[in-house]
């Protein structure tokens, strides 16, 4: 058992101050290649997304951006989108840019050997960072489904100089205040070969653009059996990590809520964020979820979500990092693997109970929410239209 | 270099009377979760992809049959169907259930806890069979989107008997000639468990059911460095591998081109199929393709797909056996080895032009479709209308 | 938190009454292929293994069985072995064999196309059921390293045949108390093809010699992304589940501590045996650790090992059945999975140091240990003489 | 089929010119964890290994080099075993470190945190290049064994800022000539987290390093899935690809001969190679192989090993490459992928044979090898002594 009393000041301030960004998609429908099955009460534009996302900041008390996705969440008018957030206590943030759903990127997108592709792909980035300005987000995130799915289909040193001009064209259109956020996937939906398969790639990538050109890592995209925990590492040492995507899988890119397939490889990326010091909310880390809810409820999977990183972080908080240290310099394996365990083996809810108690909201986040009625307020109202999904 | 005459008449005739079974759905449109892409010409209905079947047939001497997925070519005159597809050279093979694309699926077919979906769900099957009567076709395949995606959805164990019982009643609506040809799948659609993962699972709930159970093995439906051909001869020493669906993957379920990403996995499967005897056509196992073609043409896939499966199937048949019988016995294992390669490293075509110029058909099937005209006569005729998709 | 009061009494006697065995070698030294490192204080014969076994029972009160493996553990009078484990409060439990370590078995054991050293394998498999009658074990367990490294070196129809037979012979020499236990394994050894490596294959086997044939489930033996627990259910579907290797793994055949690596995934396959009725002492399925400890110490770690498995097994028993079983009937996938992570959250230590404190042992079996002195006692004593390892 | 006439005077220079790197361990024993297999005939000392490499190259015609591992092959006289090697044709090559066989290197070499065992393993280094100095070799190459097994045993951060120093210091002392070559290592002899696992770890350390570090990539050391040719073109764009540790693999680093496991892939590779302009003998890439032969003989292991990568580079040279540009201009992605394919179906085994004929060497290596009686006369000649081992 812990308590809050147990941690330091500084523990105590860390884990209050933690904020995780939700993604506006997890609240549309979303599904496989097979079927995307539909959900009542599903938001039918971004002012019912925002307002979801909303909803699960009020109960957790640590999710206080949502992230746009353009084209799907495009409106007219994005200062009322802003003010509408800020009504409801929550704030626009990362802008993510979509090339891959248009019938003319078949092809590729930034990396297109067709010019005229590749400028479409090209000014789809210029109108999000315009979409940035208005919305005052700092970070333009980009992810590509760019790749091949057939040996020679294309060159893949042609294509990573294409990307690397593409991006550059980009990156000169950000404001001194904004940040570009690659995002790389092993593989997905190409096939054969993906043009930002892995971290090294998207560092090379980013360092080529300068200062803000900055890595994502989502925790999904990655081959089997990858040590997730050293990359982030490696790209905190590079002083490249800007954000995660979370969310989790057992096989491919499930994206299944975070901490749902191995809560114990949650807790060991939190603790290298932890002791590298990079949980802290002016680290230039951004802590967010990318996923998606084919089956189950997508507010409560935000929450339930929010709650297990919110979890590993205490945690990884609550390692007696003064023992580990002495038992690592003896080489003593059992100890120092031991003290890790003993971390994890805790159960921190009541600790959490606490800090919401402390900080006015409900000591049970989940079960507050299903009894505050807004599932059945929404499913009512939410008649009619068209249900926003990845295609929409 | 290998000539027809260096064969014995018996491995000639094999080659010779070779036969590989279409998907109608490959001349669909098919794609990824993030998007599927149309190509100018592809079939609006079943006719259409009988008709580009044949085409394939026509060029090629080998695929004289092909399958039906139903809904997805539901029809209502399945006798013209099939006369259609007769005047065209080719007849109707393998009955598709599909009980993976309505809203009532969500949780499960066969293996669903609610009984009126489950039985929905056989009645699906008894409809199939009602099909199968009217083409004329033996085996009913079923391939389940079923599993559940987080730990705790669903009891394991209970829809592993719901699933035994579903079975056994629509075994039991099977005519006499009639086999059930059960499919597995390691993931996805399902993410954290799926009801026929393995070969095991599929040989026991087949077993169970009766003689005329057999197994389907899928090639891209195992986990990453499984031996496919070591399950290939388990199957067949029980007597049950009922059919192959071909196809090839880089990763997951790639669904690419069957020899598309590892040629000499597909020429070791078919040395087990030749050792074992299993070639003849009076073998019981069928060959059939499974494959999507997202960025590719579909007809020249197909072409070139079943050639592939011709070629690796030359090479299996021209290994010297009697020279490598003796090198495992004498455990020389460079020796064994080098046979094998050997064989793979011999460039059949040439010996395959011959065939096919003993048959009456042009000895390059993929470059004599293309200079038929008949994709030209397509893009431009099949205008207007859905395209088949596999939503469709 | 939850107490012992908490549990009802079947749950109370089942966590009081259940058992892991241990196996002999995990005493001794081991190692990758590049490398054994030794450990001060490392047992030299089998009478030491089983001393330094009997410790790990006295602290956890819950390991009272060793395993053998023959011919690592070959001693002349196996009476005074046995007398000196139950002096110790321990029995001697499983013999393993060992044929993949003379040089006959460079290609091969029970699989080889040599008749002498097929024979030369099954005699010593005749050998262990010699050792095992004196010992008064019951269960002969079988892991071959039999394989093939390259294509084309042998036949894996022939082998599967080979095998077959010699297990018949094998099995046929047991006498009506004891059992033919088959451990499959994914690959190593061999490199191509390994003669056992699924679950499937191995059923197969046992399912042909006879009721006392049953698969050994080891932890660490499958392919990247297996669902372990899922074959768990189907073994014990099968009424085939002989016994479990316990162990955990990142990459390969890791042989780490059980639970080290993935404690999610080992609640999940404990509550597949506690749902199936499979925990229960008569159920047949015997608890067993199969590990290395290729670093760490070797009696802390069995000692951790032994009490990760305690922990999920608590962890599995106090999940809220009812509740998950309403949730699972309404498809309410967010509650089931919730009612399951709320068990696998919680803090069971405090309450498994009440029924250590029930049993009369120290309820900190860890910190006990190491507080006895008998690493100092055994780092002191056994000094000379040639430490056991892998290969002696 | 193709003839040496078909290609051009570049593409016959450089496949004339193709040269690849001997290890001189490939002639000593090596095995699995398990056991290590003797063969008839082994050498028992780095003169005895020169000598049967010497052979390979007699035989291939494209071998003339070496490469020496330290204390593997440590010997009193190095200028005895540089005039011997090349009275007999060859040179010596790479020189490899090894900190990973001591007692010291328990918990570590070059990441260790105990200053005095960092230091021996820097010293080791440091003797290498003395070692490099009288051989006349231009490179250091450096894989490590480095990492930990178990979460929470050291701080993966502060061992990668060890490691920088440590390189730091040992690439001090390398002469201006000579070059530092990294190898990463997805995972073994660690188990849970590799000191340099992947090729973006290796490459920023070089780069930290200065100009003359460069990465070996090693084909058997990634992720299952990993597409490898990506990362060669990564690698040459940013022109740090040193060599090439070729072998093959079917699940882990299992060093089978190259191209025994996914030919296709193999070509695959060397295309990239080719069609970036590195395969000409002053691209600074150096083409070696580093594998074991467990079960089958070695020399003839290192000569099909040699003959596979040229036949791979002969298909990878005779793609025709206007086609495919034009072909992937259109994204005809049939047209595309069936040139690659044309280039990998053909045999040009007969090519190759002229080329040696060309050389005047015997247009079958590997029989007429078999036939030259040498390893009839060393097995006669090498009796007694130790063979060499990975250990020894």
């Amino acid at each position: 058992m812990v308590a809050l009393s147990d941690l330091t000041p500084e523990q105590h301030r860390l884990l209050s101050e933690q904020t995780i960004e939700l993604p506006s998609w997890a609240f549309g429908n979303s599904g496989t290649r097979f079927k995307v099955y539909g959900t009542p009460g599903t938001p039918r534009d971004p002012f019912e997304k925002v307002a979801d996302a909303a909803q699960v900041n009020r109960f957790t008390g640590m999710t206080p951006r949502v992230s746009l996705h353009i084209p799907w969440d495009e409106t007219e008018d994005y200062s009322k989108l802003r003010a509408d957030a800020e009504e409801q206590g929550i704030s626009l943030g990362t802008i993510n840019s979509n090339v891959f759903q248009d019938e003319d990127y078949k092809y590729g997108s930034l990396t297109n050997s067709d010019d005229r592709i590749r400028r479409k792909a090209i000014d789809a980035h210029l109108h999000c960072i315009e979409v940035m300005n208005q919305t005052g987000s700092d970070t333009l995130k980009i992810w590509l489904g760019d790749g091949t799915n057939y040996p020679g289909q294309d060159s893949i040193n042609a294509r990573q100089g294409r990307l690397a001009e593409s991006l550059a064209e980009i990156y000169a259109a950000l404001g001194p205040d904004q940040r570009l956020l690659l995002e790389y996937k092993f593989f997905e939906p190409a096939f054969y070969h993906t043009d930002v398969p892995d971290w090294g790639t998207a560092l090379l990538q980013v360092m080529a653009l300068g200062d803000r050109g900055v890595v994502c890592l989502d925790t999904g995209h990655h081959a089997p059996g990858t040590n997730i925990e050293f990359i982030v590492t490696q790209l905190l040492r590079a002083g490249r990590l800007g954000a995660f995507d979370f969310n989790s899988r057992f096989y491919a890119d499930d994206d299944l809520m975070v901490g749902a397939a191995d809560p114990f490889q949650l807790f060991r990326i939190m603790r290298e964020i932890v002791t590298y010091g990079a949980l802290d909310k002016n680290s230039g880390v951004n802590f967010m979820l990318d996923q998606c809810h084919n089956l189950e409820e997508k507010i409560p999977g935000e929450i339930r979500s929010a709650l297990n990183v919110q979890e590993a972080t205490a945690k990884a908080l609550i390692v007696d990092e003064e023992a580990l240290a002495k038992a690592q310099a003896d080489h003593d394996v059992m100890a120092a693997n031991g003290i890790i365990m003993d971390a994890f083996n805790t159960d921190v809810r009541p600790m959490l109970a606490e800090l919401r108690a402390e900080k006015g909201i409900d000591p049970d986040p989940y079960g507050a929410f299903l009894r505050s009625g807004y599932l059945e307020k929404i499913r009512e109202e939410r008649v009619g239209g068209q249900q926003a999904s990845w295609g929409a």
